[in-house]
C-alpha cells in the first residue's frame, strides 16, 4: 500500500484539512534509468500555500487531484538508475506520496554520515540557503549594522539571525510567543527579541530594540509587523522580502501604509527574491553553512511531526506559528 | 531694494500662498574672497514640499522666517572672490532672493553659449541627472524591455523617457491631460502614452499599453496610478521611486494595496533614491546628457513663469501639473 495526499480543492482563506484528499496506489516498480524512493522526511513550508492558489506566482499551481509537491528526503529502496544505489539518501522536490519513482533529475545525494538526514532540508537545504542568500545578497551586512528579523523562529529567520551575528550585526527577532523569543536569545544568540502578540505599541518596540535604527530588515511575514520595522529603518536600508506569511490566507489584498514615501525619503530598497534567484550562489551557500554548522557557530531547531498521515495538519500549524525552527514530518 | 520671500508657516498639506513671506532687505557689498549674485532663473520642484514639513526627510527642513532655498542661475554682478569675474554665470543650490552674497562654495559656472542658462537647472542640472542616474544605476534598462514612466511629462519623466528610448526601451508615459500626452508622443517619442484623469481602467490602460508586462516602472508620482503600473510588472522588474507627488500634501499617511506580496512574487526590487545618491556619477551623467543634447537624440521642454513675486504661486501649480517639462521663473 502505498499512500497519497492529494490537492482535493484551492483552499479559501486558511487552509483545512478538508482541502486535502488521502488516497493509495499500489508501489510502483522502477522501470531502467529510475529509481523507487521511501519517503523519509517531508518538509513543509508557508510558500506552498501560494501553490495551492489558482493565480500565477513564482512557481507553477498545484493541480486539483494531483499530488502536493515539496523538499522531501527519500531512502532509494530500489535502483535501475547508474548513479544511485540501494541505500542512498536523496533529497528533492518530490512528491507527497509513501512511495514513488524518480528518473533521478534534481534528485541530490545527502550524506547522513555528515549532518541528520533532516538538516538537509532546513539548514542546508532550501531554507538554510534562502536566509543566507537573502540577506547576504540584499540585505550586504556590515559590522555593526543593526538586523530585523521577522519570522524569527521560524526555519529561515533563525538562521538569518545567526549569520548576521556571524557578520557581526546586532540582531533582533520579532516572533508570536514568549518561549519563541527565549530561544532565540539562548540557542540562537540573537540580542533582542519583539514577541509581537504582546507588545501594544510595535514601532516603539523596535525602536527600543534598535536605538540606532535598522539598517536590514528581512521581511518573512508582512502586515503590520513589517509597518513597524519600516517605520524604523535608517537611511540606505536593505529589506529583503523573503515571504509574508501573514498574507499568504487572505482572499482579498490587504491594505497598509503605502510604503514609497518611506523609500523615498531613506533612499531605502526593498526587494523580493526567491532563492532561485540566486542559484548561482547555491554551493558557495551549502558550503558556508556545512562550515559554520561544523565549527558549531551555526545551529538550528526543528519540530518533528511524525506520521504520514500528519503532513496537512502540520501544514496548517504553520500558519498558527506552532514550529520552531523548521517544520519537519518524519514518515 | 532686494527682495526675499521667507517660509511663513509650514504648509498643511496643499501649499497656498499665505505660508509664504514676501520681505525686503538692502543689496547686500561682497566682502573679500565673496560674490554678489543676481538671480536669473530659479528651479521650482516637488521635493521642495518635503522640505517645508517639519519632520526628518532626506534633506533639512527650511526654518520659519528663512529663505527657501532652490536650485538656481545667478549672475556675478561682482566679485572679490578670484575664481569668478563679472558677468560669469552659476548655478547653486540658492536663496529666493533678488541678490545674493556667496563664498562660492557649491557654486558652479554654466556657460551660456552652450546651452541656454535654464536647461543648467532641467536636463543639464538636478533634474536631468536625476532621471539618467535613477534610470541606469536602478532601472537597469535592456534594449527591448518595457519602460513605464509617471509624471512622464514633468522635467524628471521626460528625460527618463527619452532616455528609455535612447536605449531601445518600449515606453508609456502616465500624465494627466491630453495636451501632454501628445507632446509626450510627437516631442519626446514615447511609443504609448496613458491620461490617467480620464482613463476608467488604469490597470487595464496600462496591460494594453504594455502587452509584454512592465519591466522598470519609473515613478514620480505614487498613489493609485503606481498600483496600477505595479499589477502589471514582470519577473525581476526594477522598481526607482522618485517622487510621490500624489502624497506630498497628504496630512496623514495614505493607505494602499500592501506590496510585499507582488515584490515578492515577481522577484522586483523597489528602491528609493535622491539624486545625491549617485553623486560620484554626476560627471558621467551631464557628459551623457549633453551629448545626446547636442547630437538632437535628447530634447526639453520648459514652462517658465516671469517675474520673482510668481515664485510661490509656480511652485503651487506643480501640484496642479501646470508644467510642461521644468517649471522655471525667470526673474
Amino acid at each position: 500500500m502505498n499512500k497519497v495526499i492529494l490537492l482535493k480543492k484551492r483552499p479559501v482563506g486558511r487552509p483545512v484539512l478538508e482541502d486535502f484528499e488521502f488516497s493509495s496506489a499500489a508501489v510502483p516498480d522502477p522501470m531502467t534509468g529510475h529509481v523507487l524512493l521511501k519517503t523519509r522526511y517531508v518538509s513543509v513550508d508557508p510558500y506552498l500555500r501560494g501553490r495551492m492558489n489558482d493565480s500565477k506566482s513564482y512557481v507553477p499551481s498545484f493541480e486539483i487531484g494531483k499530488p502536493i509537491q515539496s523538499g522531501i528526503i527519500a531512502e532509494v529502496i530500489d535502483s535501475r538508475h547508474p548513479e544511485f544505489r540501494k541505500g542512498d539518501f536523496v533529497s528533492g522536490n518530490l512528491e507527497w506520496k509513501e512511495y514513488q519513482i524518480s528518473d533521478g533529475k534534481g534528485l541530490m545525494k545527502v550524506d547522513e554520515k555528515a549532518s541528520p538526514l533532516s538538516s538537509y532540508l532546513g539548514v542546508l537545504g532550501m531554507t538554510g540557503m534562502t536566509a543566507y542568500l537573502g540577506l547576504t545578497e540584499i540585505g550586504m551586512p556590515k559590522a555593526g549594522e543593526t538586523l530585523v528579523v521577522s519570522g524569527a523562529a521560524g526555519a529561515v529567520g533563525s538562521v538569518v539571525g545567526q549569520t548576521g551575528k556571524i557578520m557581526g550585526c546586532k540582531v533582533t527577532g520579532i516572533t508570536g510567543t514568549d518561549e519563541k523569543a527565549e530561544l532565540l536569545r539562548s540557542k540562537f544568540k540573537f540580542d533582542h527579541t519583539i514577541n509581537y502578540k504582546t507588545s501594544h505599541d510595535l514601532k516603539e518596540a523596535v525602536q527600543k530594540a534598535c536605538p540606532d535604527g535598522v539598517d536590514i530588515y528581512f521581511d518573512n511575514v508582512g502586515g503590520e509587523i513589517s509597518d513597524a520595522v519600516l517605520s524604523n529603518i535608517n537611511k540606505h536600508a536593505r529589506l529583503p522580502v523573503c515571504g509574508a506569511i501573514s498574507q499568504y490566507n487572505d482572499t482579498k489584498t490587504q491594505v497598509g501604509p503605502r510604503l514609497q514615501p518611506i523609500l523615498l525619503t531613506k533612499s531605502a530598497t526593498m526587494r523580493g527574491f526567491i532563492v532561485s534567484d540566486f542559484s548561482a550562489k547555491f554551493p558557495e551557500a551549502i558550503k558556508q553553512l556545512a562550515a559554520w554548522l561544523k565549527e558549531g557557530k551555526l545551529t538550528y531547531a526543528e519540530t518533528i511531526v511524525y506520521g504520514f498521515e500528519n503532513l496537512p495538519q502540520a501544514f496548517i500549524d504553520l500558519f498558527d506559528g506552532k514550529n520552531k525552527g523548521k517544520m519537519i514530518v518524519e514518515i
